[in-house]
């Protein structure tokens, strides 16, 4: 079935799917399976959650597994965490994510040990109520395979035992149901923030006043989208005109409705857009304004269409950025493979 | 049954209830049904919109005005939408309360003509997209029921013709599914904004993740109330800490669980504080701060616990408030039936 040898399978399992990966050297990707189900899913199926979880890894990757056994199995995401198959341990900010992490969670599986990455917690700081704690699971992973190849790897013995993963500051994103913003200097993890605005969008678009009068685009509609931002971005420069914070904002895509300024098909792009550009003129103002970010760019890890979504209302506030490769997942589960020594270097 | 003379039957006819009274000399309340189905419940109930209405209008009022008929019967609210009774008009801004509706919706019913009493609408300003149009029903009624008697009500002949409606600025907001706040010159509505703080709580205490892991209070716990509150202004005083709008905050609601930081059954407490903080903190700012308002004070129409928590955040935000009587929208609904010759001022 497989013609050049393969080295090890990661997995991003998180909240809603799981994507297994064959890796071959070099962390090649020689086949994919990108339909798995979510924790989420397999934890509410029942009392016996391990056989849900390891029929789930069978169906994915049993067929690699059995033609050439003994495969690493790497995983990182919500699969951690305590609605998930076993509970990781966090490793505590500030964290250099090419470090090798100093706990790891082995699952006895049919197919093999699972090794599950630890997440990312941070500490809320005593006396700040707007710093609470923190926790990330798999985002930490996708970052790491978005640092250029070389930096740090430590761990992994690449000689660079000097580089102590500080470096030039960078912004990173990561949208989704819960979006995750990160503060890094070189490989170094010294923030991060998680927002809700994917989960509040999709309560919005579901359930609410205004749901009930949108109805579904044929396509994406883009000016909608900017004329969300506009709104978004309007709330805040330079002298705010009137007090709108998207509770507020929210409210005009039923009124522009009403008073015929507004499709219905629009309405979907418009929220998306007054809530992203919310999001982002918060963070371009109070996170990226204050720090001198590496190139002047920021990073989006997302898809395409989300990612481009982002970028657009970045654009809107004057910040450059660039999308990472989807697979960026991929990356980083090499790396930590490599950085745990569960394959050899020398072998790649 | 009665034994004082009835003069008029009102209605507070809302999207969730609907609010019958039975008044007598001056307004005064003889009687009252508080437990009325509102319009989504009525307008769902098949085809026959209107035969559902009645039937209501019939449970409610019908053994008054048996007893009594001929009474004038006077609604406000959604009853007057597209999803209600029948549609009534818009009075656009700037909008004196005391003065006559230019139109008035009448419905007949097998209990004699219904008056609707037509809502606010505010146009949007071209060019600026954060100010958008915007439309009240029934809190207007509210609204004027919190005025000094006497004031304004012109047209209902007090002899006070000469009162153009003008007076030193004030601040009303209305808390609720979705929060009104008005700005009123004396007895002029020069402005009103609609802000969706109370669904997205609901959509958030019900769907979200946070939803999840809260647990019901057994009795509402101000402390984590004031919690949320402090987050919410924290994030913006003097020099924002953090990136912190709501849909940022909401996400410590889960961590501080996680972190035994906050007990599941304050997250419910928690989240309004968030949430009412931001909105409060925001109006506080951006509307109240710019103008001198009448005696320092804002007023707030809730019922006591909902009111309670406003005047707990205007509180935390250096201003005062006081709570309207519960029954505001009485005097209000008396004083529109005054102003449009439906009851005799001489009479009463």
């Amino acid at each position: 079935m497989i013609d050049i040898p393969a080295r090890m399978v990661g997995l991003d399992w998180g909240t809603t799917s799981c994507r297994a990966y064959l890796l071959g050297e070099d962390g090649t990707v020689l086949d994919r399976r990108l339909d798995g189900r979510g924790v989420l899913a397999l934890s509410r199926s029942g009392e016996n959650r391990t056989a849900a979880f390891e029929q789930e890894l069978d169906d994915l990757c049993g067929e690699w597994l059995r033609s050439a056994p003994g495969l690493p199995l790497v995983a990182c995401g919500m699969v951690g965490s305590n609605q998930g198959w076993a509970e990781a341990e966090y490793r505590h900010l500030p964290v250099d994510l090419t470090e090798r992490p100093e706990s790891l969670t082995e699952v006895p599986t049919p197919l093999g040990p699972l090794f599950i990455i630890p997440g990312l917690f941070k500490d809320g700081t005593a006396g700040s109520p707007s710093d609470h704690p923190d926790v990330i699971r798999g985002e930490e992973t996708q970052v790491l395979g978005t640092l250029p190849s070389g930096t740090g790897d430590t761990a992994a013995g690449t000689g660079d035992a000097a580089d102590d993963g500080a470096g030039s500051p960078a912004v990173v994103v990561l949208p989704g149901t819960h979006t995750k913003w990160l503060r890094l200097e070189g490989t170094r993890v010294s923030d991060f923030v998680t927002t809700m605005t994917g989960e509040l969008f999709g309560l919005v678009m579901q359930h609410s006043i205004v749901a009930r009068l949108a109805e579904e685009p044929q396509a994406p509609d883009l000016d909608a989208f900017d004329r969300g931002l506009d709104v978004a971005f309007a709330a805040t420069e330079p002298v705010p005109a009137a007090p709108t914070d998207v509770a507020t904002s929210l409210f005009s895509a039923r009124t522009l409705v009403m008073a015929g300024e507004l499709e219905p098909t629009a309405v979907k792009d418009y929220v998306s857009g007054l809530m992203i550009g919310a999001e982002v003129e918060r963070f371009a103002h109070l996170w990226i304004g204050e720090q001198d970010i590496a190139g002047g760019r920021i990073t989006i890890c997302a898809n395409a269409q989300l990612g481009g979504r982002y970028a657009r209302a970045l654009e809107r506030a004057g910040i450059a950025s660039d999308l990472a490769p989807e697979d960026a997942v991929v990356a980083g589960l090499w790396r930590t493979a490599l950085a745990l020594g569960l394959i050899d270097k020398e072998d790649s």
